[in-house]
């Protein structure tokens, strides 16, 4: 079974972002997806975790800002049998918008390891092998220290790892900061890590795409240029992004 | 209603920024609308506010730090009967300069949470569908900690999107920084943002606009010039703003 | 009344400064004159405070750090009959060096509500209209969190707007900053906001004077060159400052 | 015994690598591997943990974030017979992720004592020469102060060294810093540093490496050009890496 | 006497930097003399220590870190019977390095109102005019805030003011900074600033020197070349400085 | 004496170094020897101590970190009879690795004071006129605010210097920072700074070595090249290193 997992890989569904990564992504493995504001992390993550529906596959949705209608708007537009599929629990969607703000505020370190739980027990009841949690910085954010932050993001890695999920975990970075996450340590602890830039080119900003690192794998190394569109993104594997900052 | 809703753009009012936005904003999304000292945040912000009553809409312009006077004041020049509309209840006025130092300060989490609950009885009351934030910074400052800031904003975006209102929250950001806002979080809450710069070109400041993120619709890409006039700002879709910085 | 206030200025008394400023100052406004050292910010508000005397108005010069004799020698030197001003309480000083460095920092909260009082009590009884604050870093300085230095610079400024008083605040700023203010909130809170730089150009340093902001009126838009002489600034509003940096 | 310590060189088994190190590491000495996230910091210590075992050497690979299967899966690509190496105790792997957060913050003092006793008691046992430290900036990060990290990094440096053992601490610096490691104080206490870099160019990024500092021998000063294969990393000496950066 | 006080100005001592200054400091000035290590601070204010004897002046040298002795020896360079200054006391020293850490922390608060009070007995009993504090540093770095430091300093300038003594204050910047001062405050406290460069131009460093402020009095504009010889600075009045920096 | 002592130089014995010196240091001052990981700092300070041994003078080398037997092994190889010396206790070496973290940092205040009374008392039994302390960072970072560090640095300082001894400290620097020492206050303290780079030029790293102050004595004021060889470091006085950084 080991070797079937090999050399199976998880397609995300973009078709130019599967060509980068030579077919799609390892099984069982997390990718930090992370770009500034506007660069369309979420429309990715939502491709991704929708294509599974195209496979057969199962996919869980974690937020924990938004609101699920508001989700489910936007996956529409994808152009996908979405109801359906949340009906038929092939596509979860678990989180929302926080309800109150003193009463999250009151035991976080609780809520971490419930919120991590309650993932787990999705995950099994469901046989769920595509995951999105989208996005992280609210949850490093509630820790205080940096120690804090990179065990617990190390916990939730190695527990969906554990659990055979391929996962997408996208991360905001500061404008024009060229960093790879927003504390400087999530990308030390998955196993791949997906870059979105928008560099400005005189009077426009030009979206570039490029797979900074993936363990385990080949894949292409240059910026490649995407856009955004009202069906989601879509990545031109042919046409490298030149910029000179 | 759901396809009425997605057809239907709330106009800026600002001619050129329609145009940007390929007709208005969606309704009930949060935008921020970003930009260093002097670039003219409020007078778009009101001009968004007044714009209303072109529309037989109802707008509410929320103030934590000017007098209600000076706004009234500077709404004039904008060339509408600003007086029948206040009468009328079309435009609503709220908040104006803190009393006293120390009272404020005592009680901040309750300030914030009853300043929210305010807003939404406003709203609710007098049926108001456009709301102007202006500015988010006190209100962010406020709280202590950047994941307080963050849920509080959060808090405030999502009530306003479940009362279906379109809002225009601003941001002064830092002179020279070319950030998106002042914290570096407030644009990963909102649903879109536009950004004002203000670009030195020699012995001169040269404004531009771009629209930076705007989720659910596309957008022009560039930056755009425009002119702070008596009248209020015009923005030229046409021109672009091409700098070296 | 208030149209006629609409269309009288205040004039700053220097000829190339009020040219640029299309008249003068609005009445009733604050302005932050801000620069890193040595750029004549001291002069300026000099020139600001005497130049009542032209224009049969009255004018209040606080400050914090200088001794009172220094700042009438300073004065005296742009020409005017200060004596007599002085005599006849058109032109009034107040402030001067703090004498105990511990008697001070006993109660900073109760000193900077009771300054602002002190303020007040001599516009109303000598009714001053031009009002120079030189400079407010001491007085936000004092104040700890970033909330207290702006709510407290709002709580002065509306004060003296409420007392129809045109007020000049100056702001020291750092070194090669390029920085609007010391604490990046100052110019948020007034209503215009002119900066002086020190661009140093090969082996020497060219002062430069730019209006960056200024609520319901139009102005200059781009860096003039100035020079400080005995008598005073003198504005060049036909020169512009050409800078690479 | 020493004279015969002086002239054997430890081969990292990265040909081009120890070309550059002119035959290969000193044995005893402390070796800092540096880079930013993707630099294949832990391709080039597992191959030299692996390297062992061509030259009838054992090795020690510690981790305090991965799960030991995953090493192994990993060390299993490159084409050595790693399950008999790990059956007859050539090759050893300490650590793995940790169970619990809690647990784990409680007592960190004891644990990074208690970390140091286990690696030295698993050295003297099995008689080891070789050893990886991937990464220590988990252990450098428990540390509150600056002193506490430098001193107990100087304390798990000197106890290896004691033990003779040749050891490569792996260390992630910051993207685009060009820091020589996470801290800044690392590369101090070590004998060697070898420095990643990962050169933007155009649209793609080159990876680099350099010898920066290596006591008590010779060894190439120039950034040299390598590739990350399936088959692990390949260093190739003769080309050098130009760079404008 | 005022007008005599005004007419007069005090003689640096030092040729090319009294050009630059239109004849010498004005009498009863604090001037802050700032710039990065190895500038030749201290032997700038030594020259204009000692060329109070040339004048029939007398000066105070006051030093926090320095050995008396030491002090003594490098003034002897400069060419003038210094023991007999001393013994006459015409020339006096203050201070020495401290005897020991602990005692010297326990009571800061005492200490520096002390060393105010002790500045100024000698400063009557002794008839001084000039004073040198070198450097305020130690000084500023010994209270705790941003408002204390420049409340502190405050009180000091304005108490050798008072006694209308003409002080030269040295303050040691950061390498590379273009800083006025240390903390940044300083600058806004003293009357006048000279600051000293030291420009990298290709392998060597070149010194320059230049009046960034100086109230009530014109002065040269330019950055003037220097050099540290045996007998203590020479400044170059008709070399500008060029730089690219 | 005196006299005697001003004539003489004491020499580092890396001739061309001792050239820039015009001759070599001067007798009972300190000397701050800073530079980047990789730049032959210890290198540079053991010739200086092995130095002595060529002209009948004694030296004392303190290191905080490493081992004394890896101090001998490394003085060594600059081909001096070591053993001889030390037994003849003309060499003497103090200190090496820290035995336990805890241990150490108890009684820090204790440990410092003790450290520079053990280095007294050595220095007067055995006559020892120079000294090296390498580094002092462990030293200074052991002290928890700048004025601490500053005034503990000043009573080394000081010691060392009435004991007649001629001091070289070495400092480490951050990469690529063109600082003068880790906490930009240690400059100050000393007499003399010696401050090393290493210039990347396009694919190597180049190493420079400037004298940037020397207080008492004139020098050469331009970056040389130098390099770092088996038998130690040889300063090329005739090969200024041209950098465009």
């Amino acid at each position: 079974m080991k070797n079937q997992k090999e050399e199976i890989k998880i397609k995300t569904s973009i078709e130019g972002l599967d060509k980068m990564l030579l077919g799609g992504l390892l099984p069982g493995r997390n990718i930090l997806l992370s770009g500034p504001c506007g660069t369309g992390k979420s429309t990715i993550a939502m491709q991704f975790a929708c294509g599974a529906l195209k496979f057969n596959e199962k996919s869980l949705y974690v937020t924990l800002e938004e609101k699920k209608e508001k989700i489910i708007e936007d996956m529409k537009k994808l152009d996908l049998d979405i109801d359906r599929a949340i009906e038929e629990k092939n596509l979860i969607i678990l989180g929302g918008p926080i309800a109150s703000l003193n009463e999250f505020m009151e035991k976080v370190d609780a809520k971490v390891s419930h919120l991590i739980k309650e993932i787990e027990e999705v995950i099994k009841e469901n046989k769920i092998n595509r995951v999105v949690i989208d996005s992280i910085n609210l949850f490093t954010m509630l820790l205080q220290t940096e120690e804090e932050k990179r065990l617990a993001l190390a916990a939730l890695c190695n527990s969906l790892s554990n659990l055979n999920c391929t996962t997408i975990l996208t991360s905001e970075t500061k404008e024009n900061s060229m960093d790879l996450s927003r504390y400087g340590l999530e990308e030390f602890v998955v196993d791949g890590v997906i870059v979105l830039y928008l560099v400005r080119q005189g009077s426009r900003f030009a979206p570039g795409i490029v797979i900074r690192k993936m363990r385990g794998t080949n894949h292409d190394k240059e910026i490649k240029y995407y856009q955004i569109t009202d069906k989601g993104v879509v990545v031109f594997p042919e046409e490298t992004l030149f910029t000179n900052i």
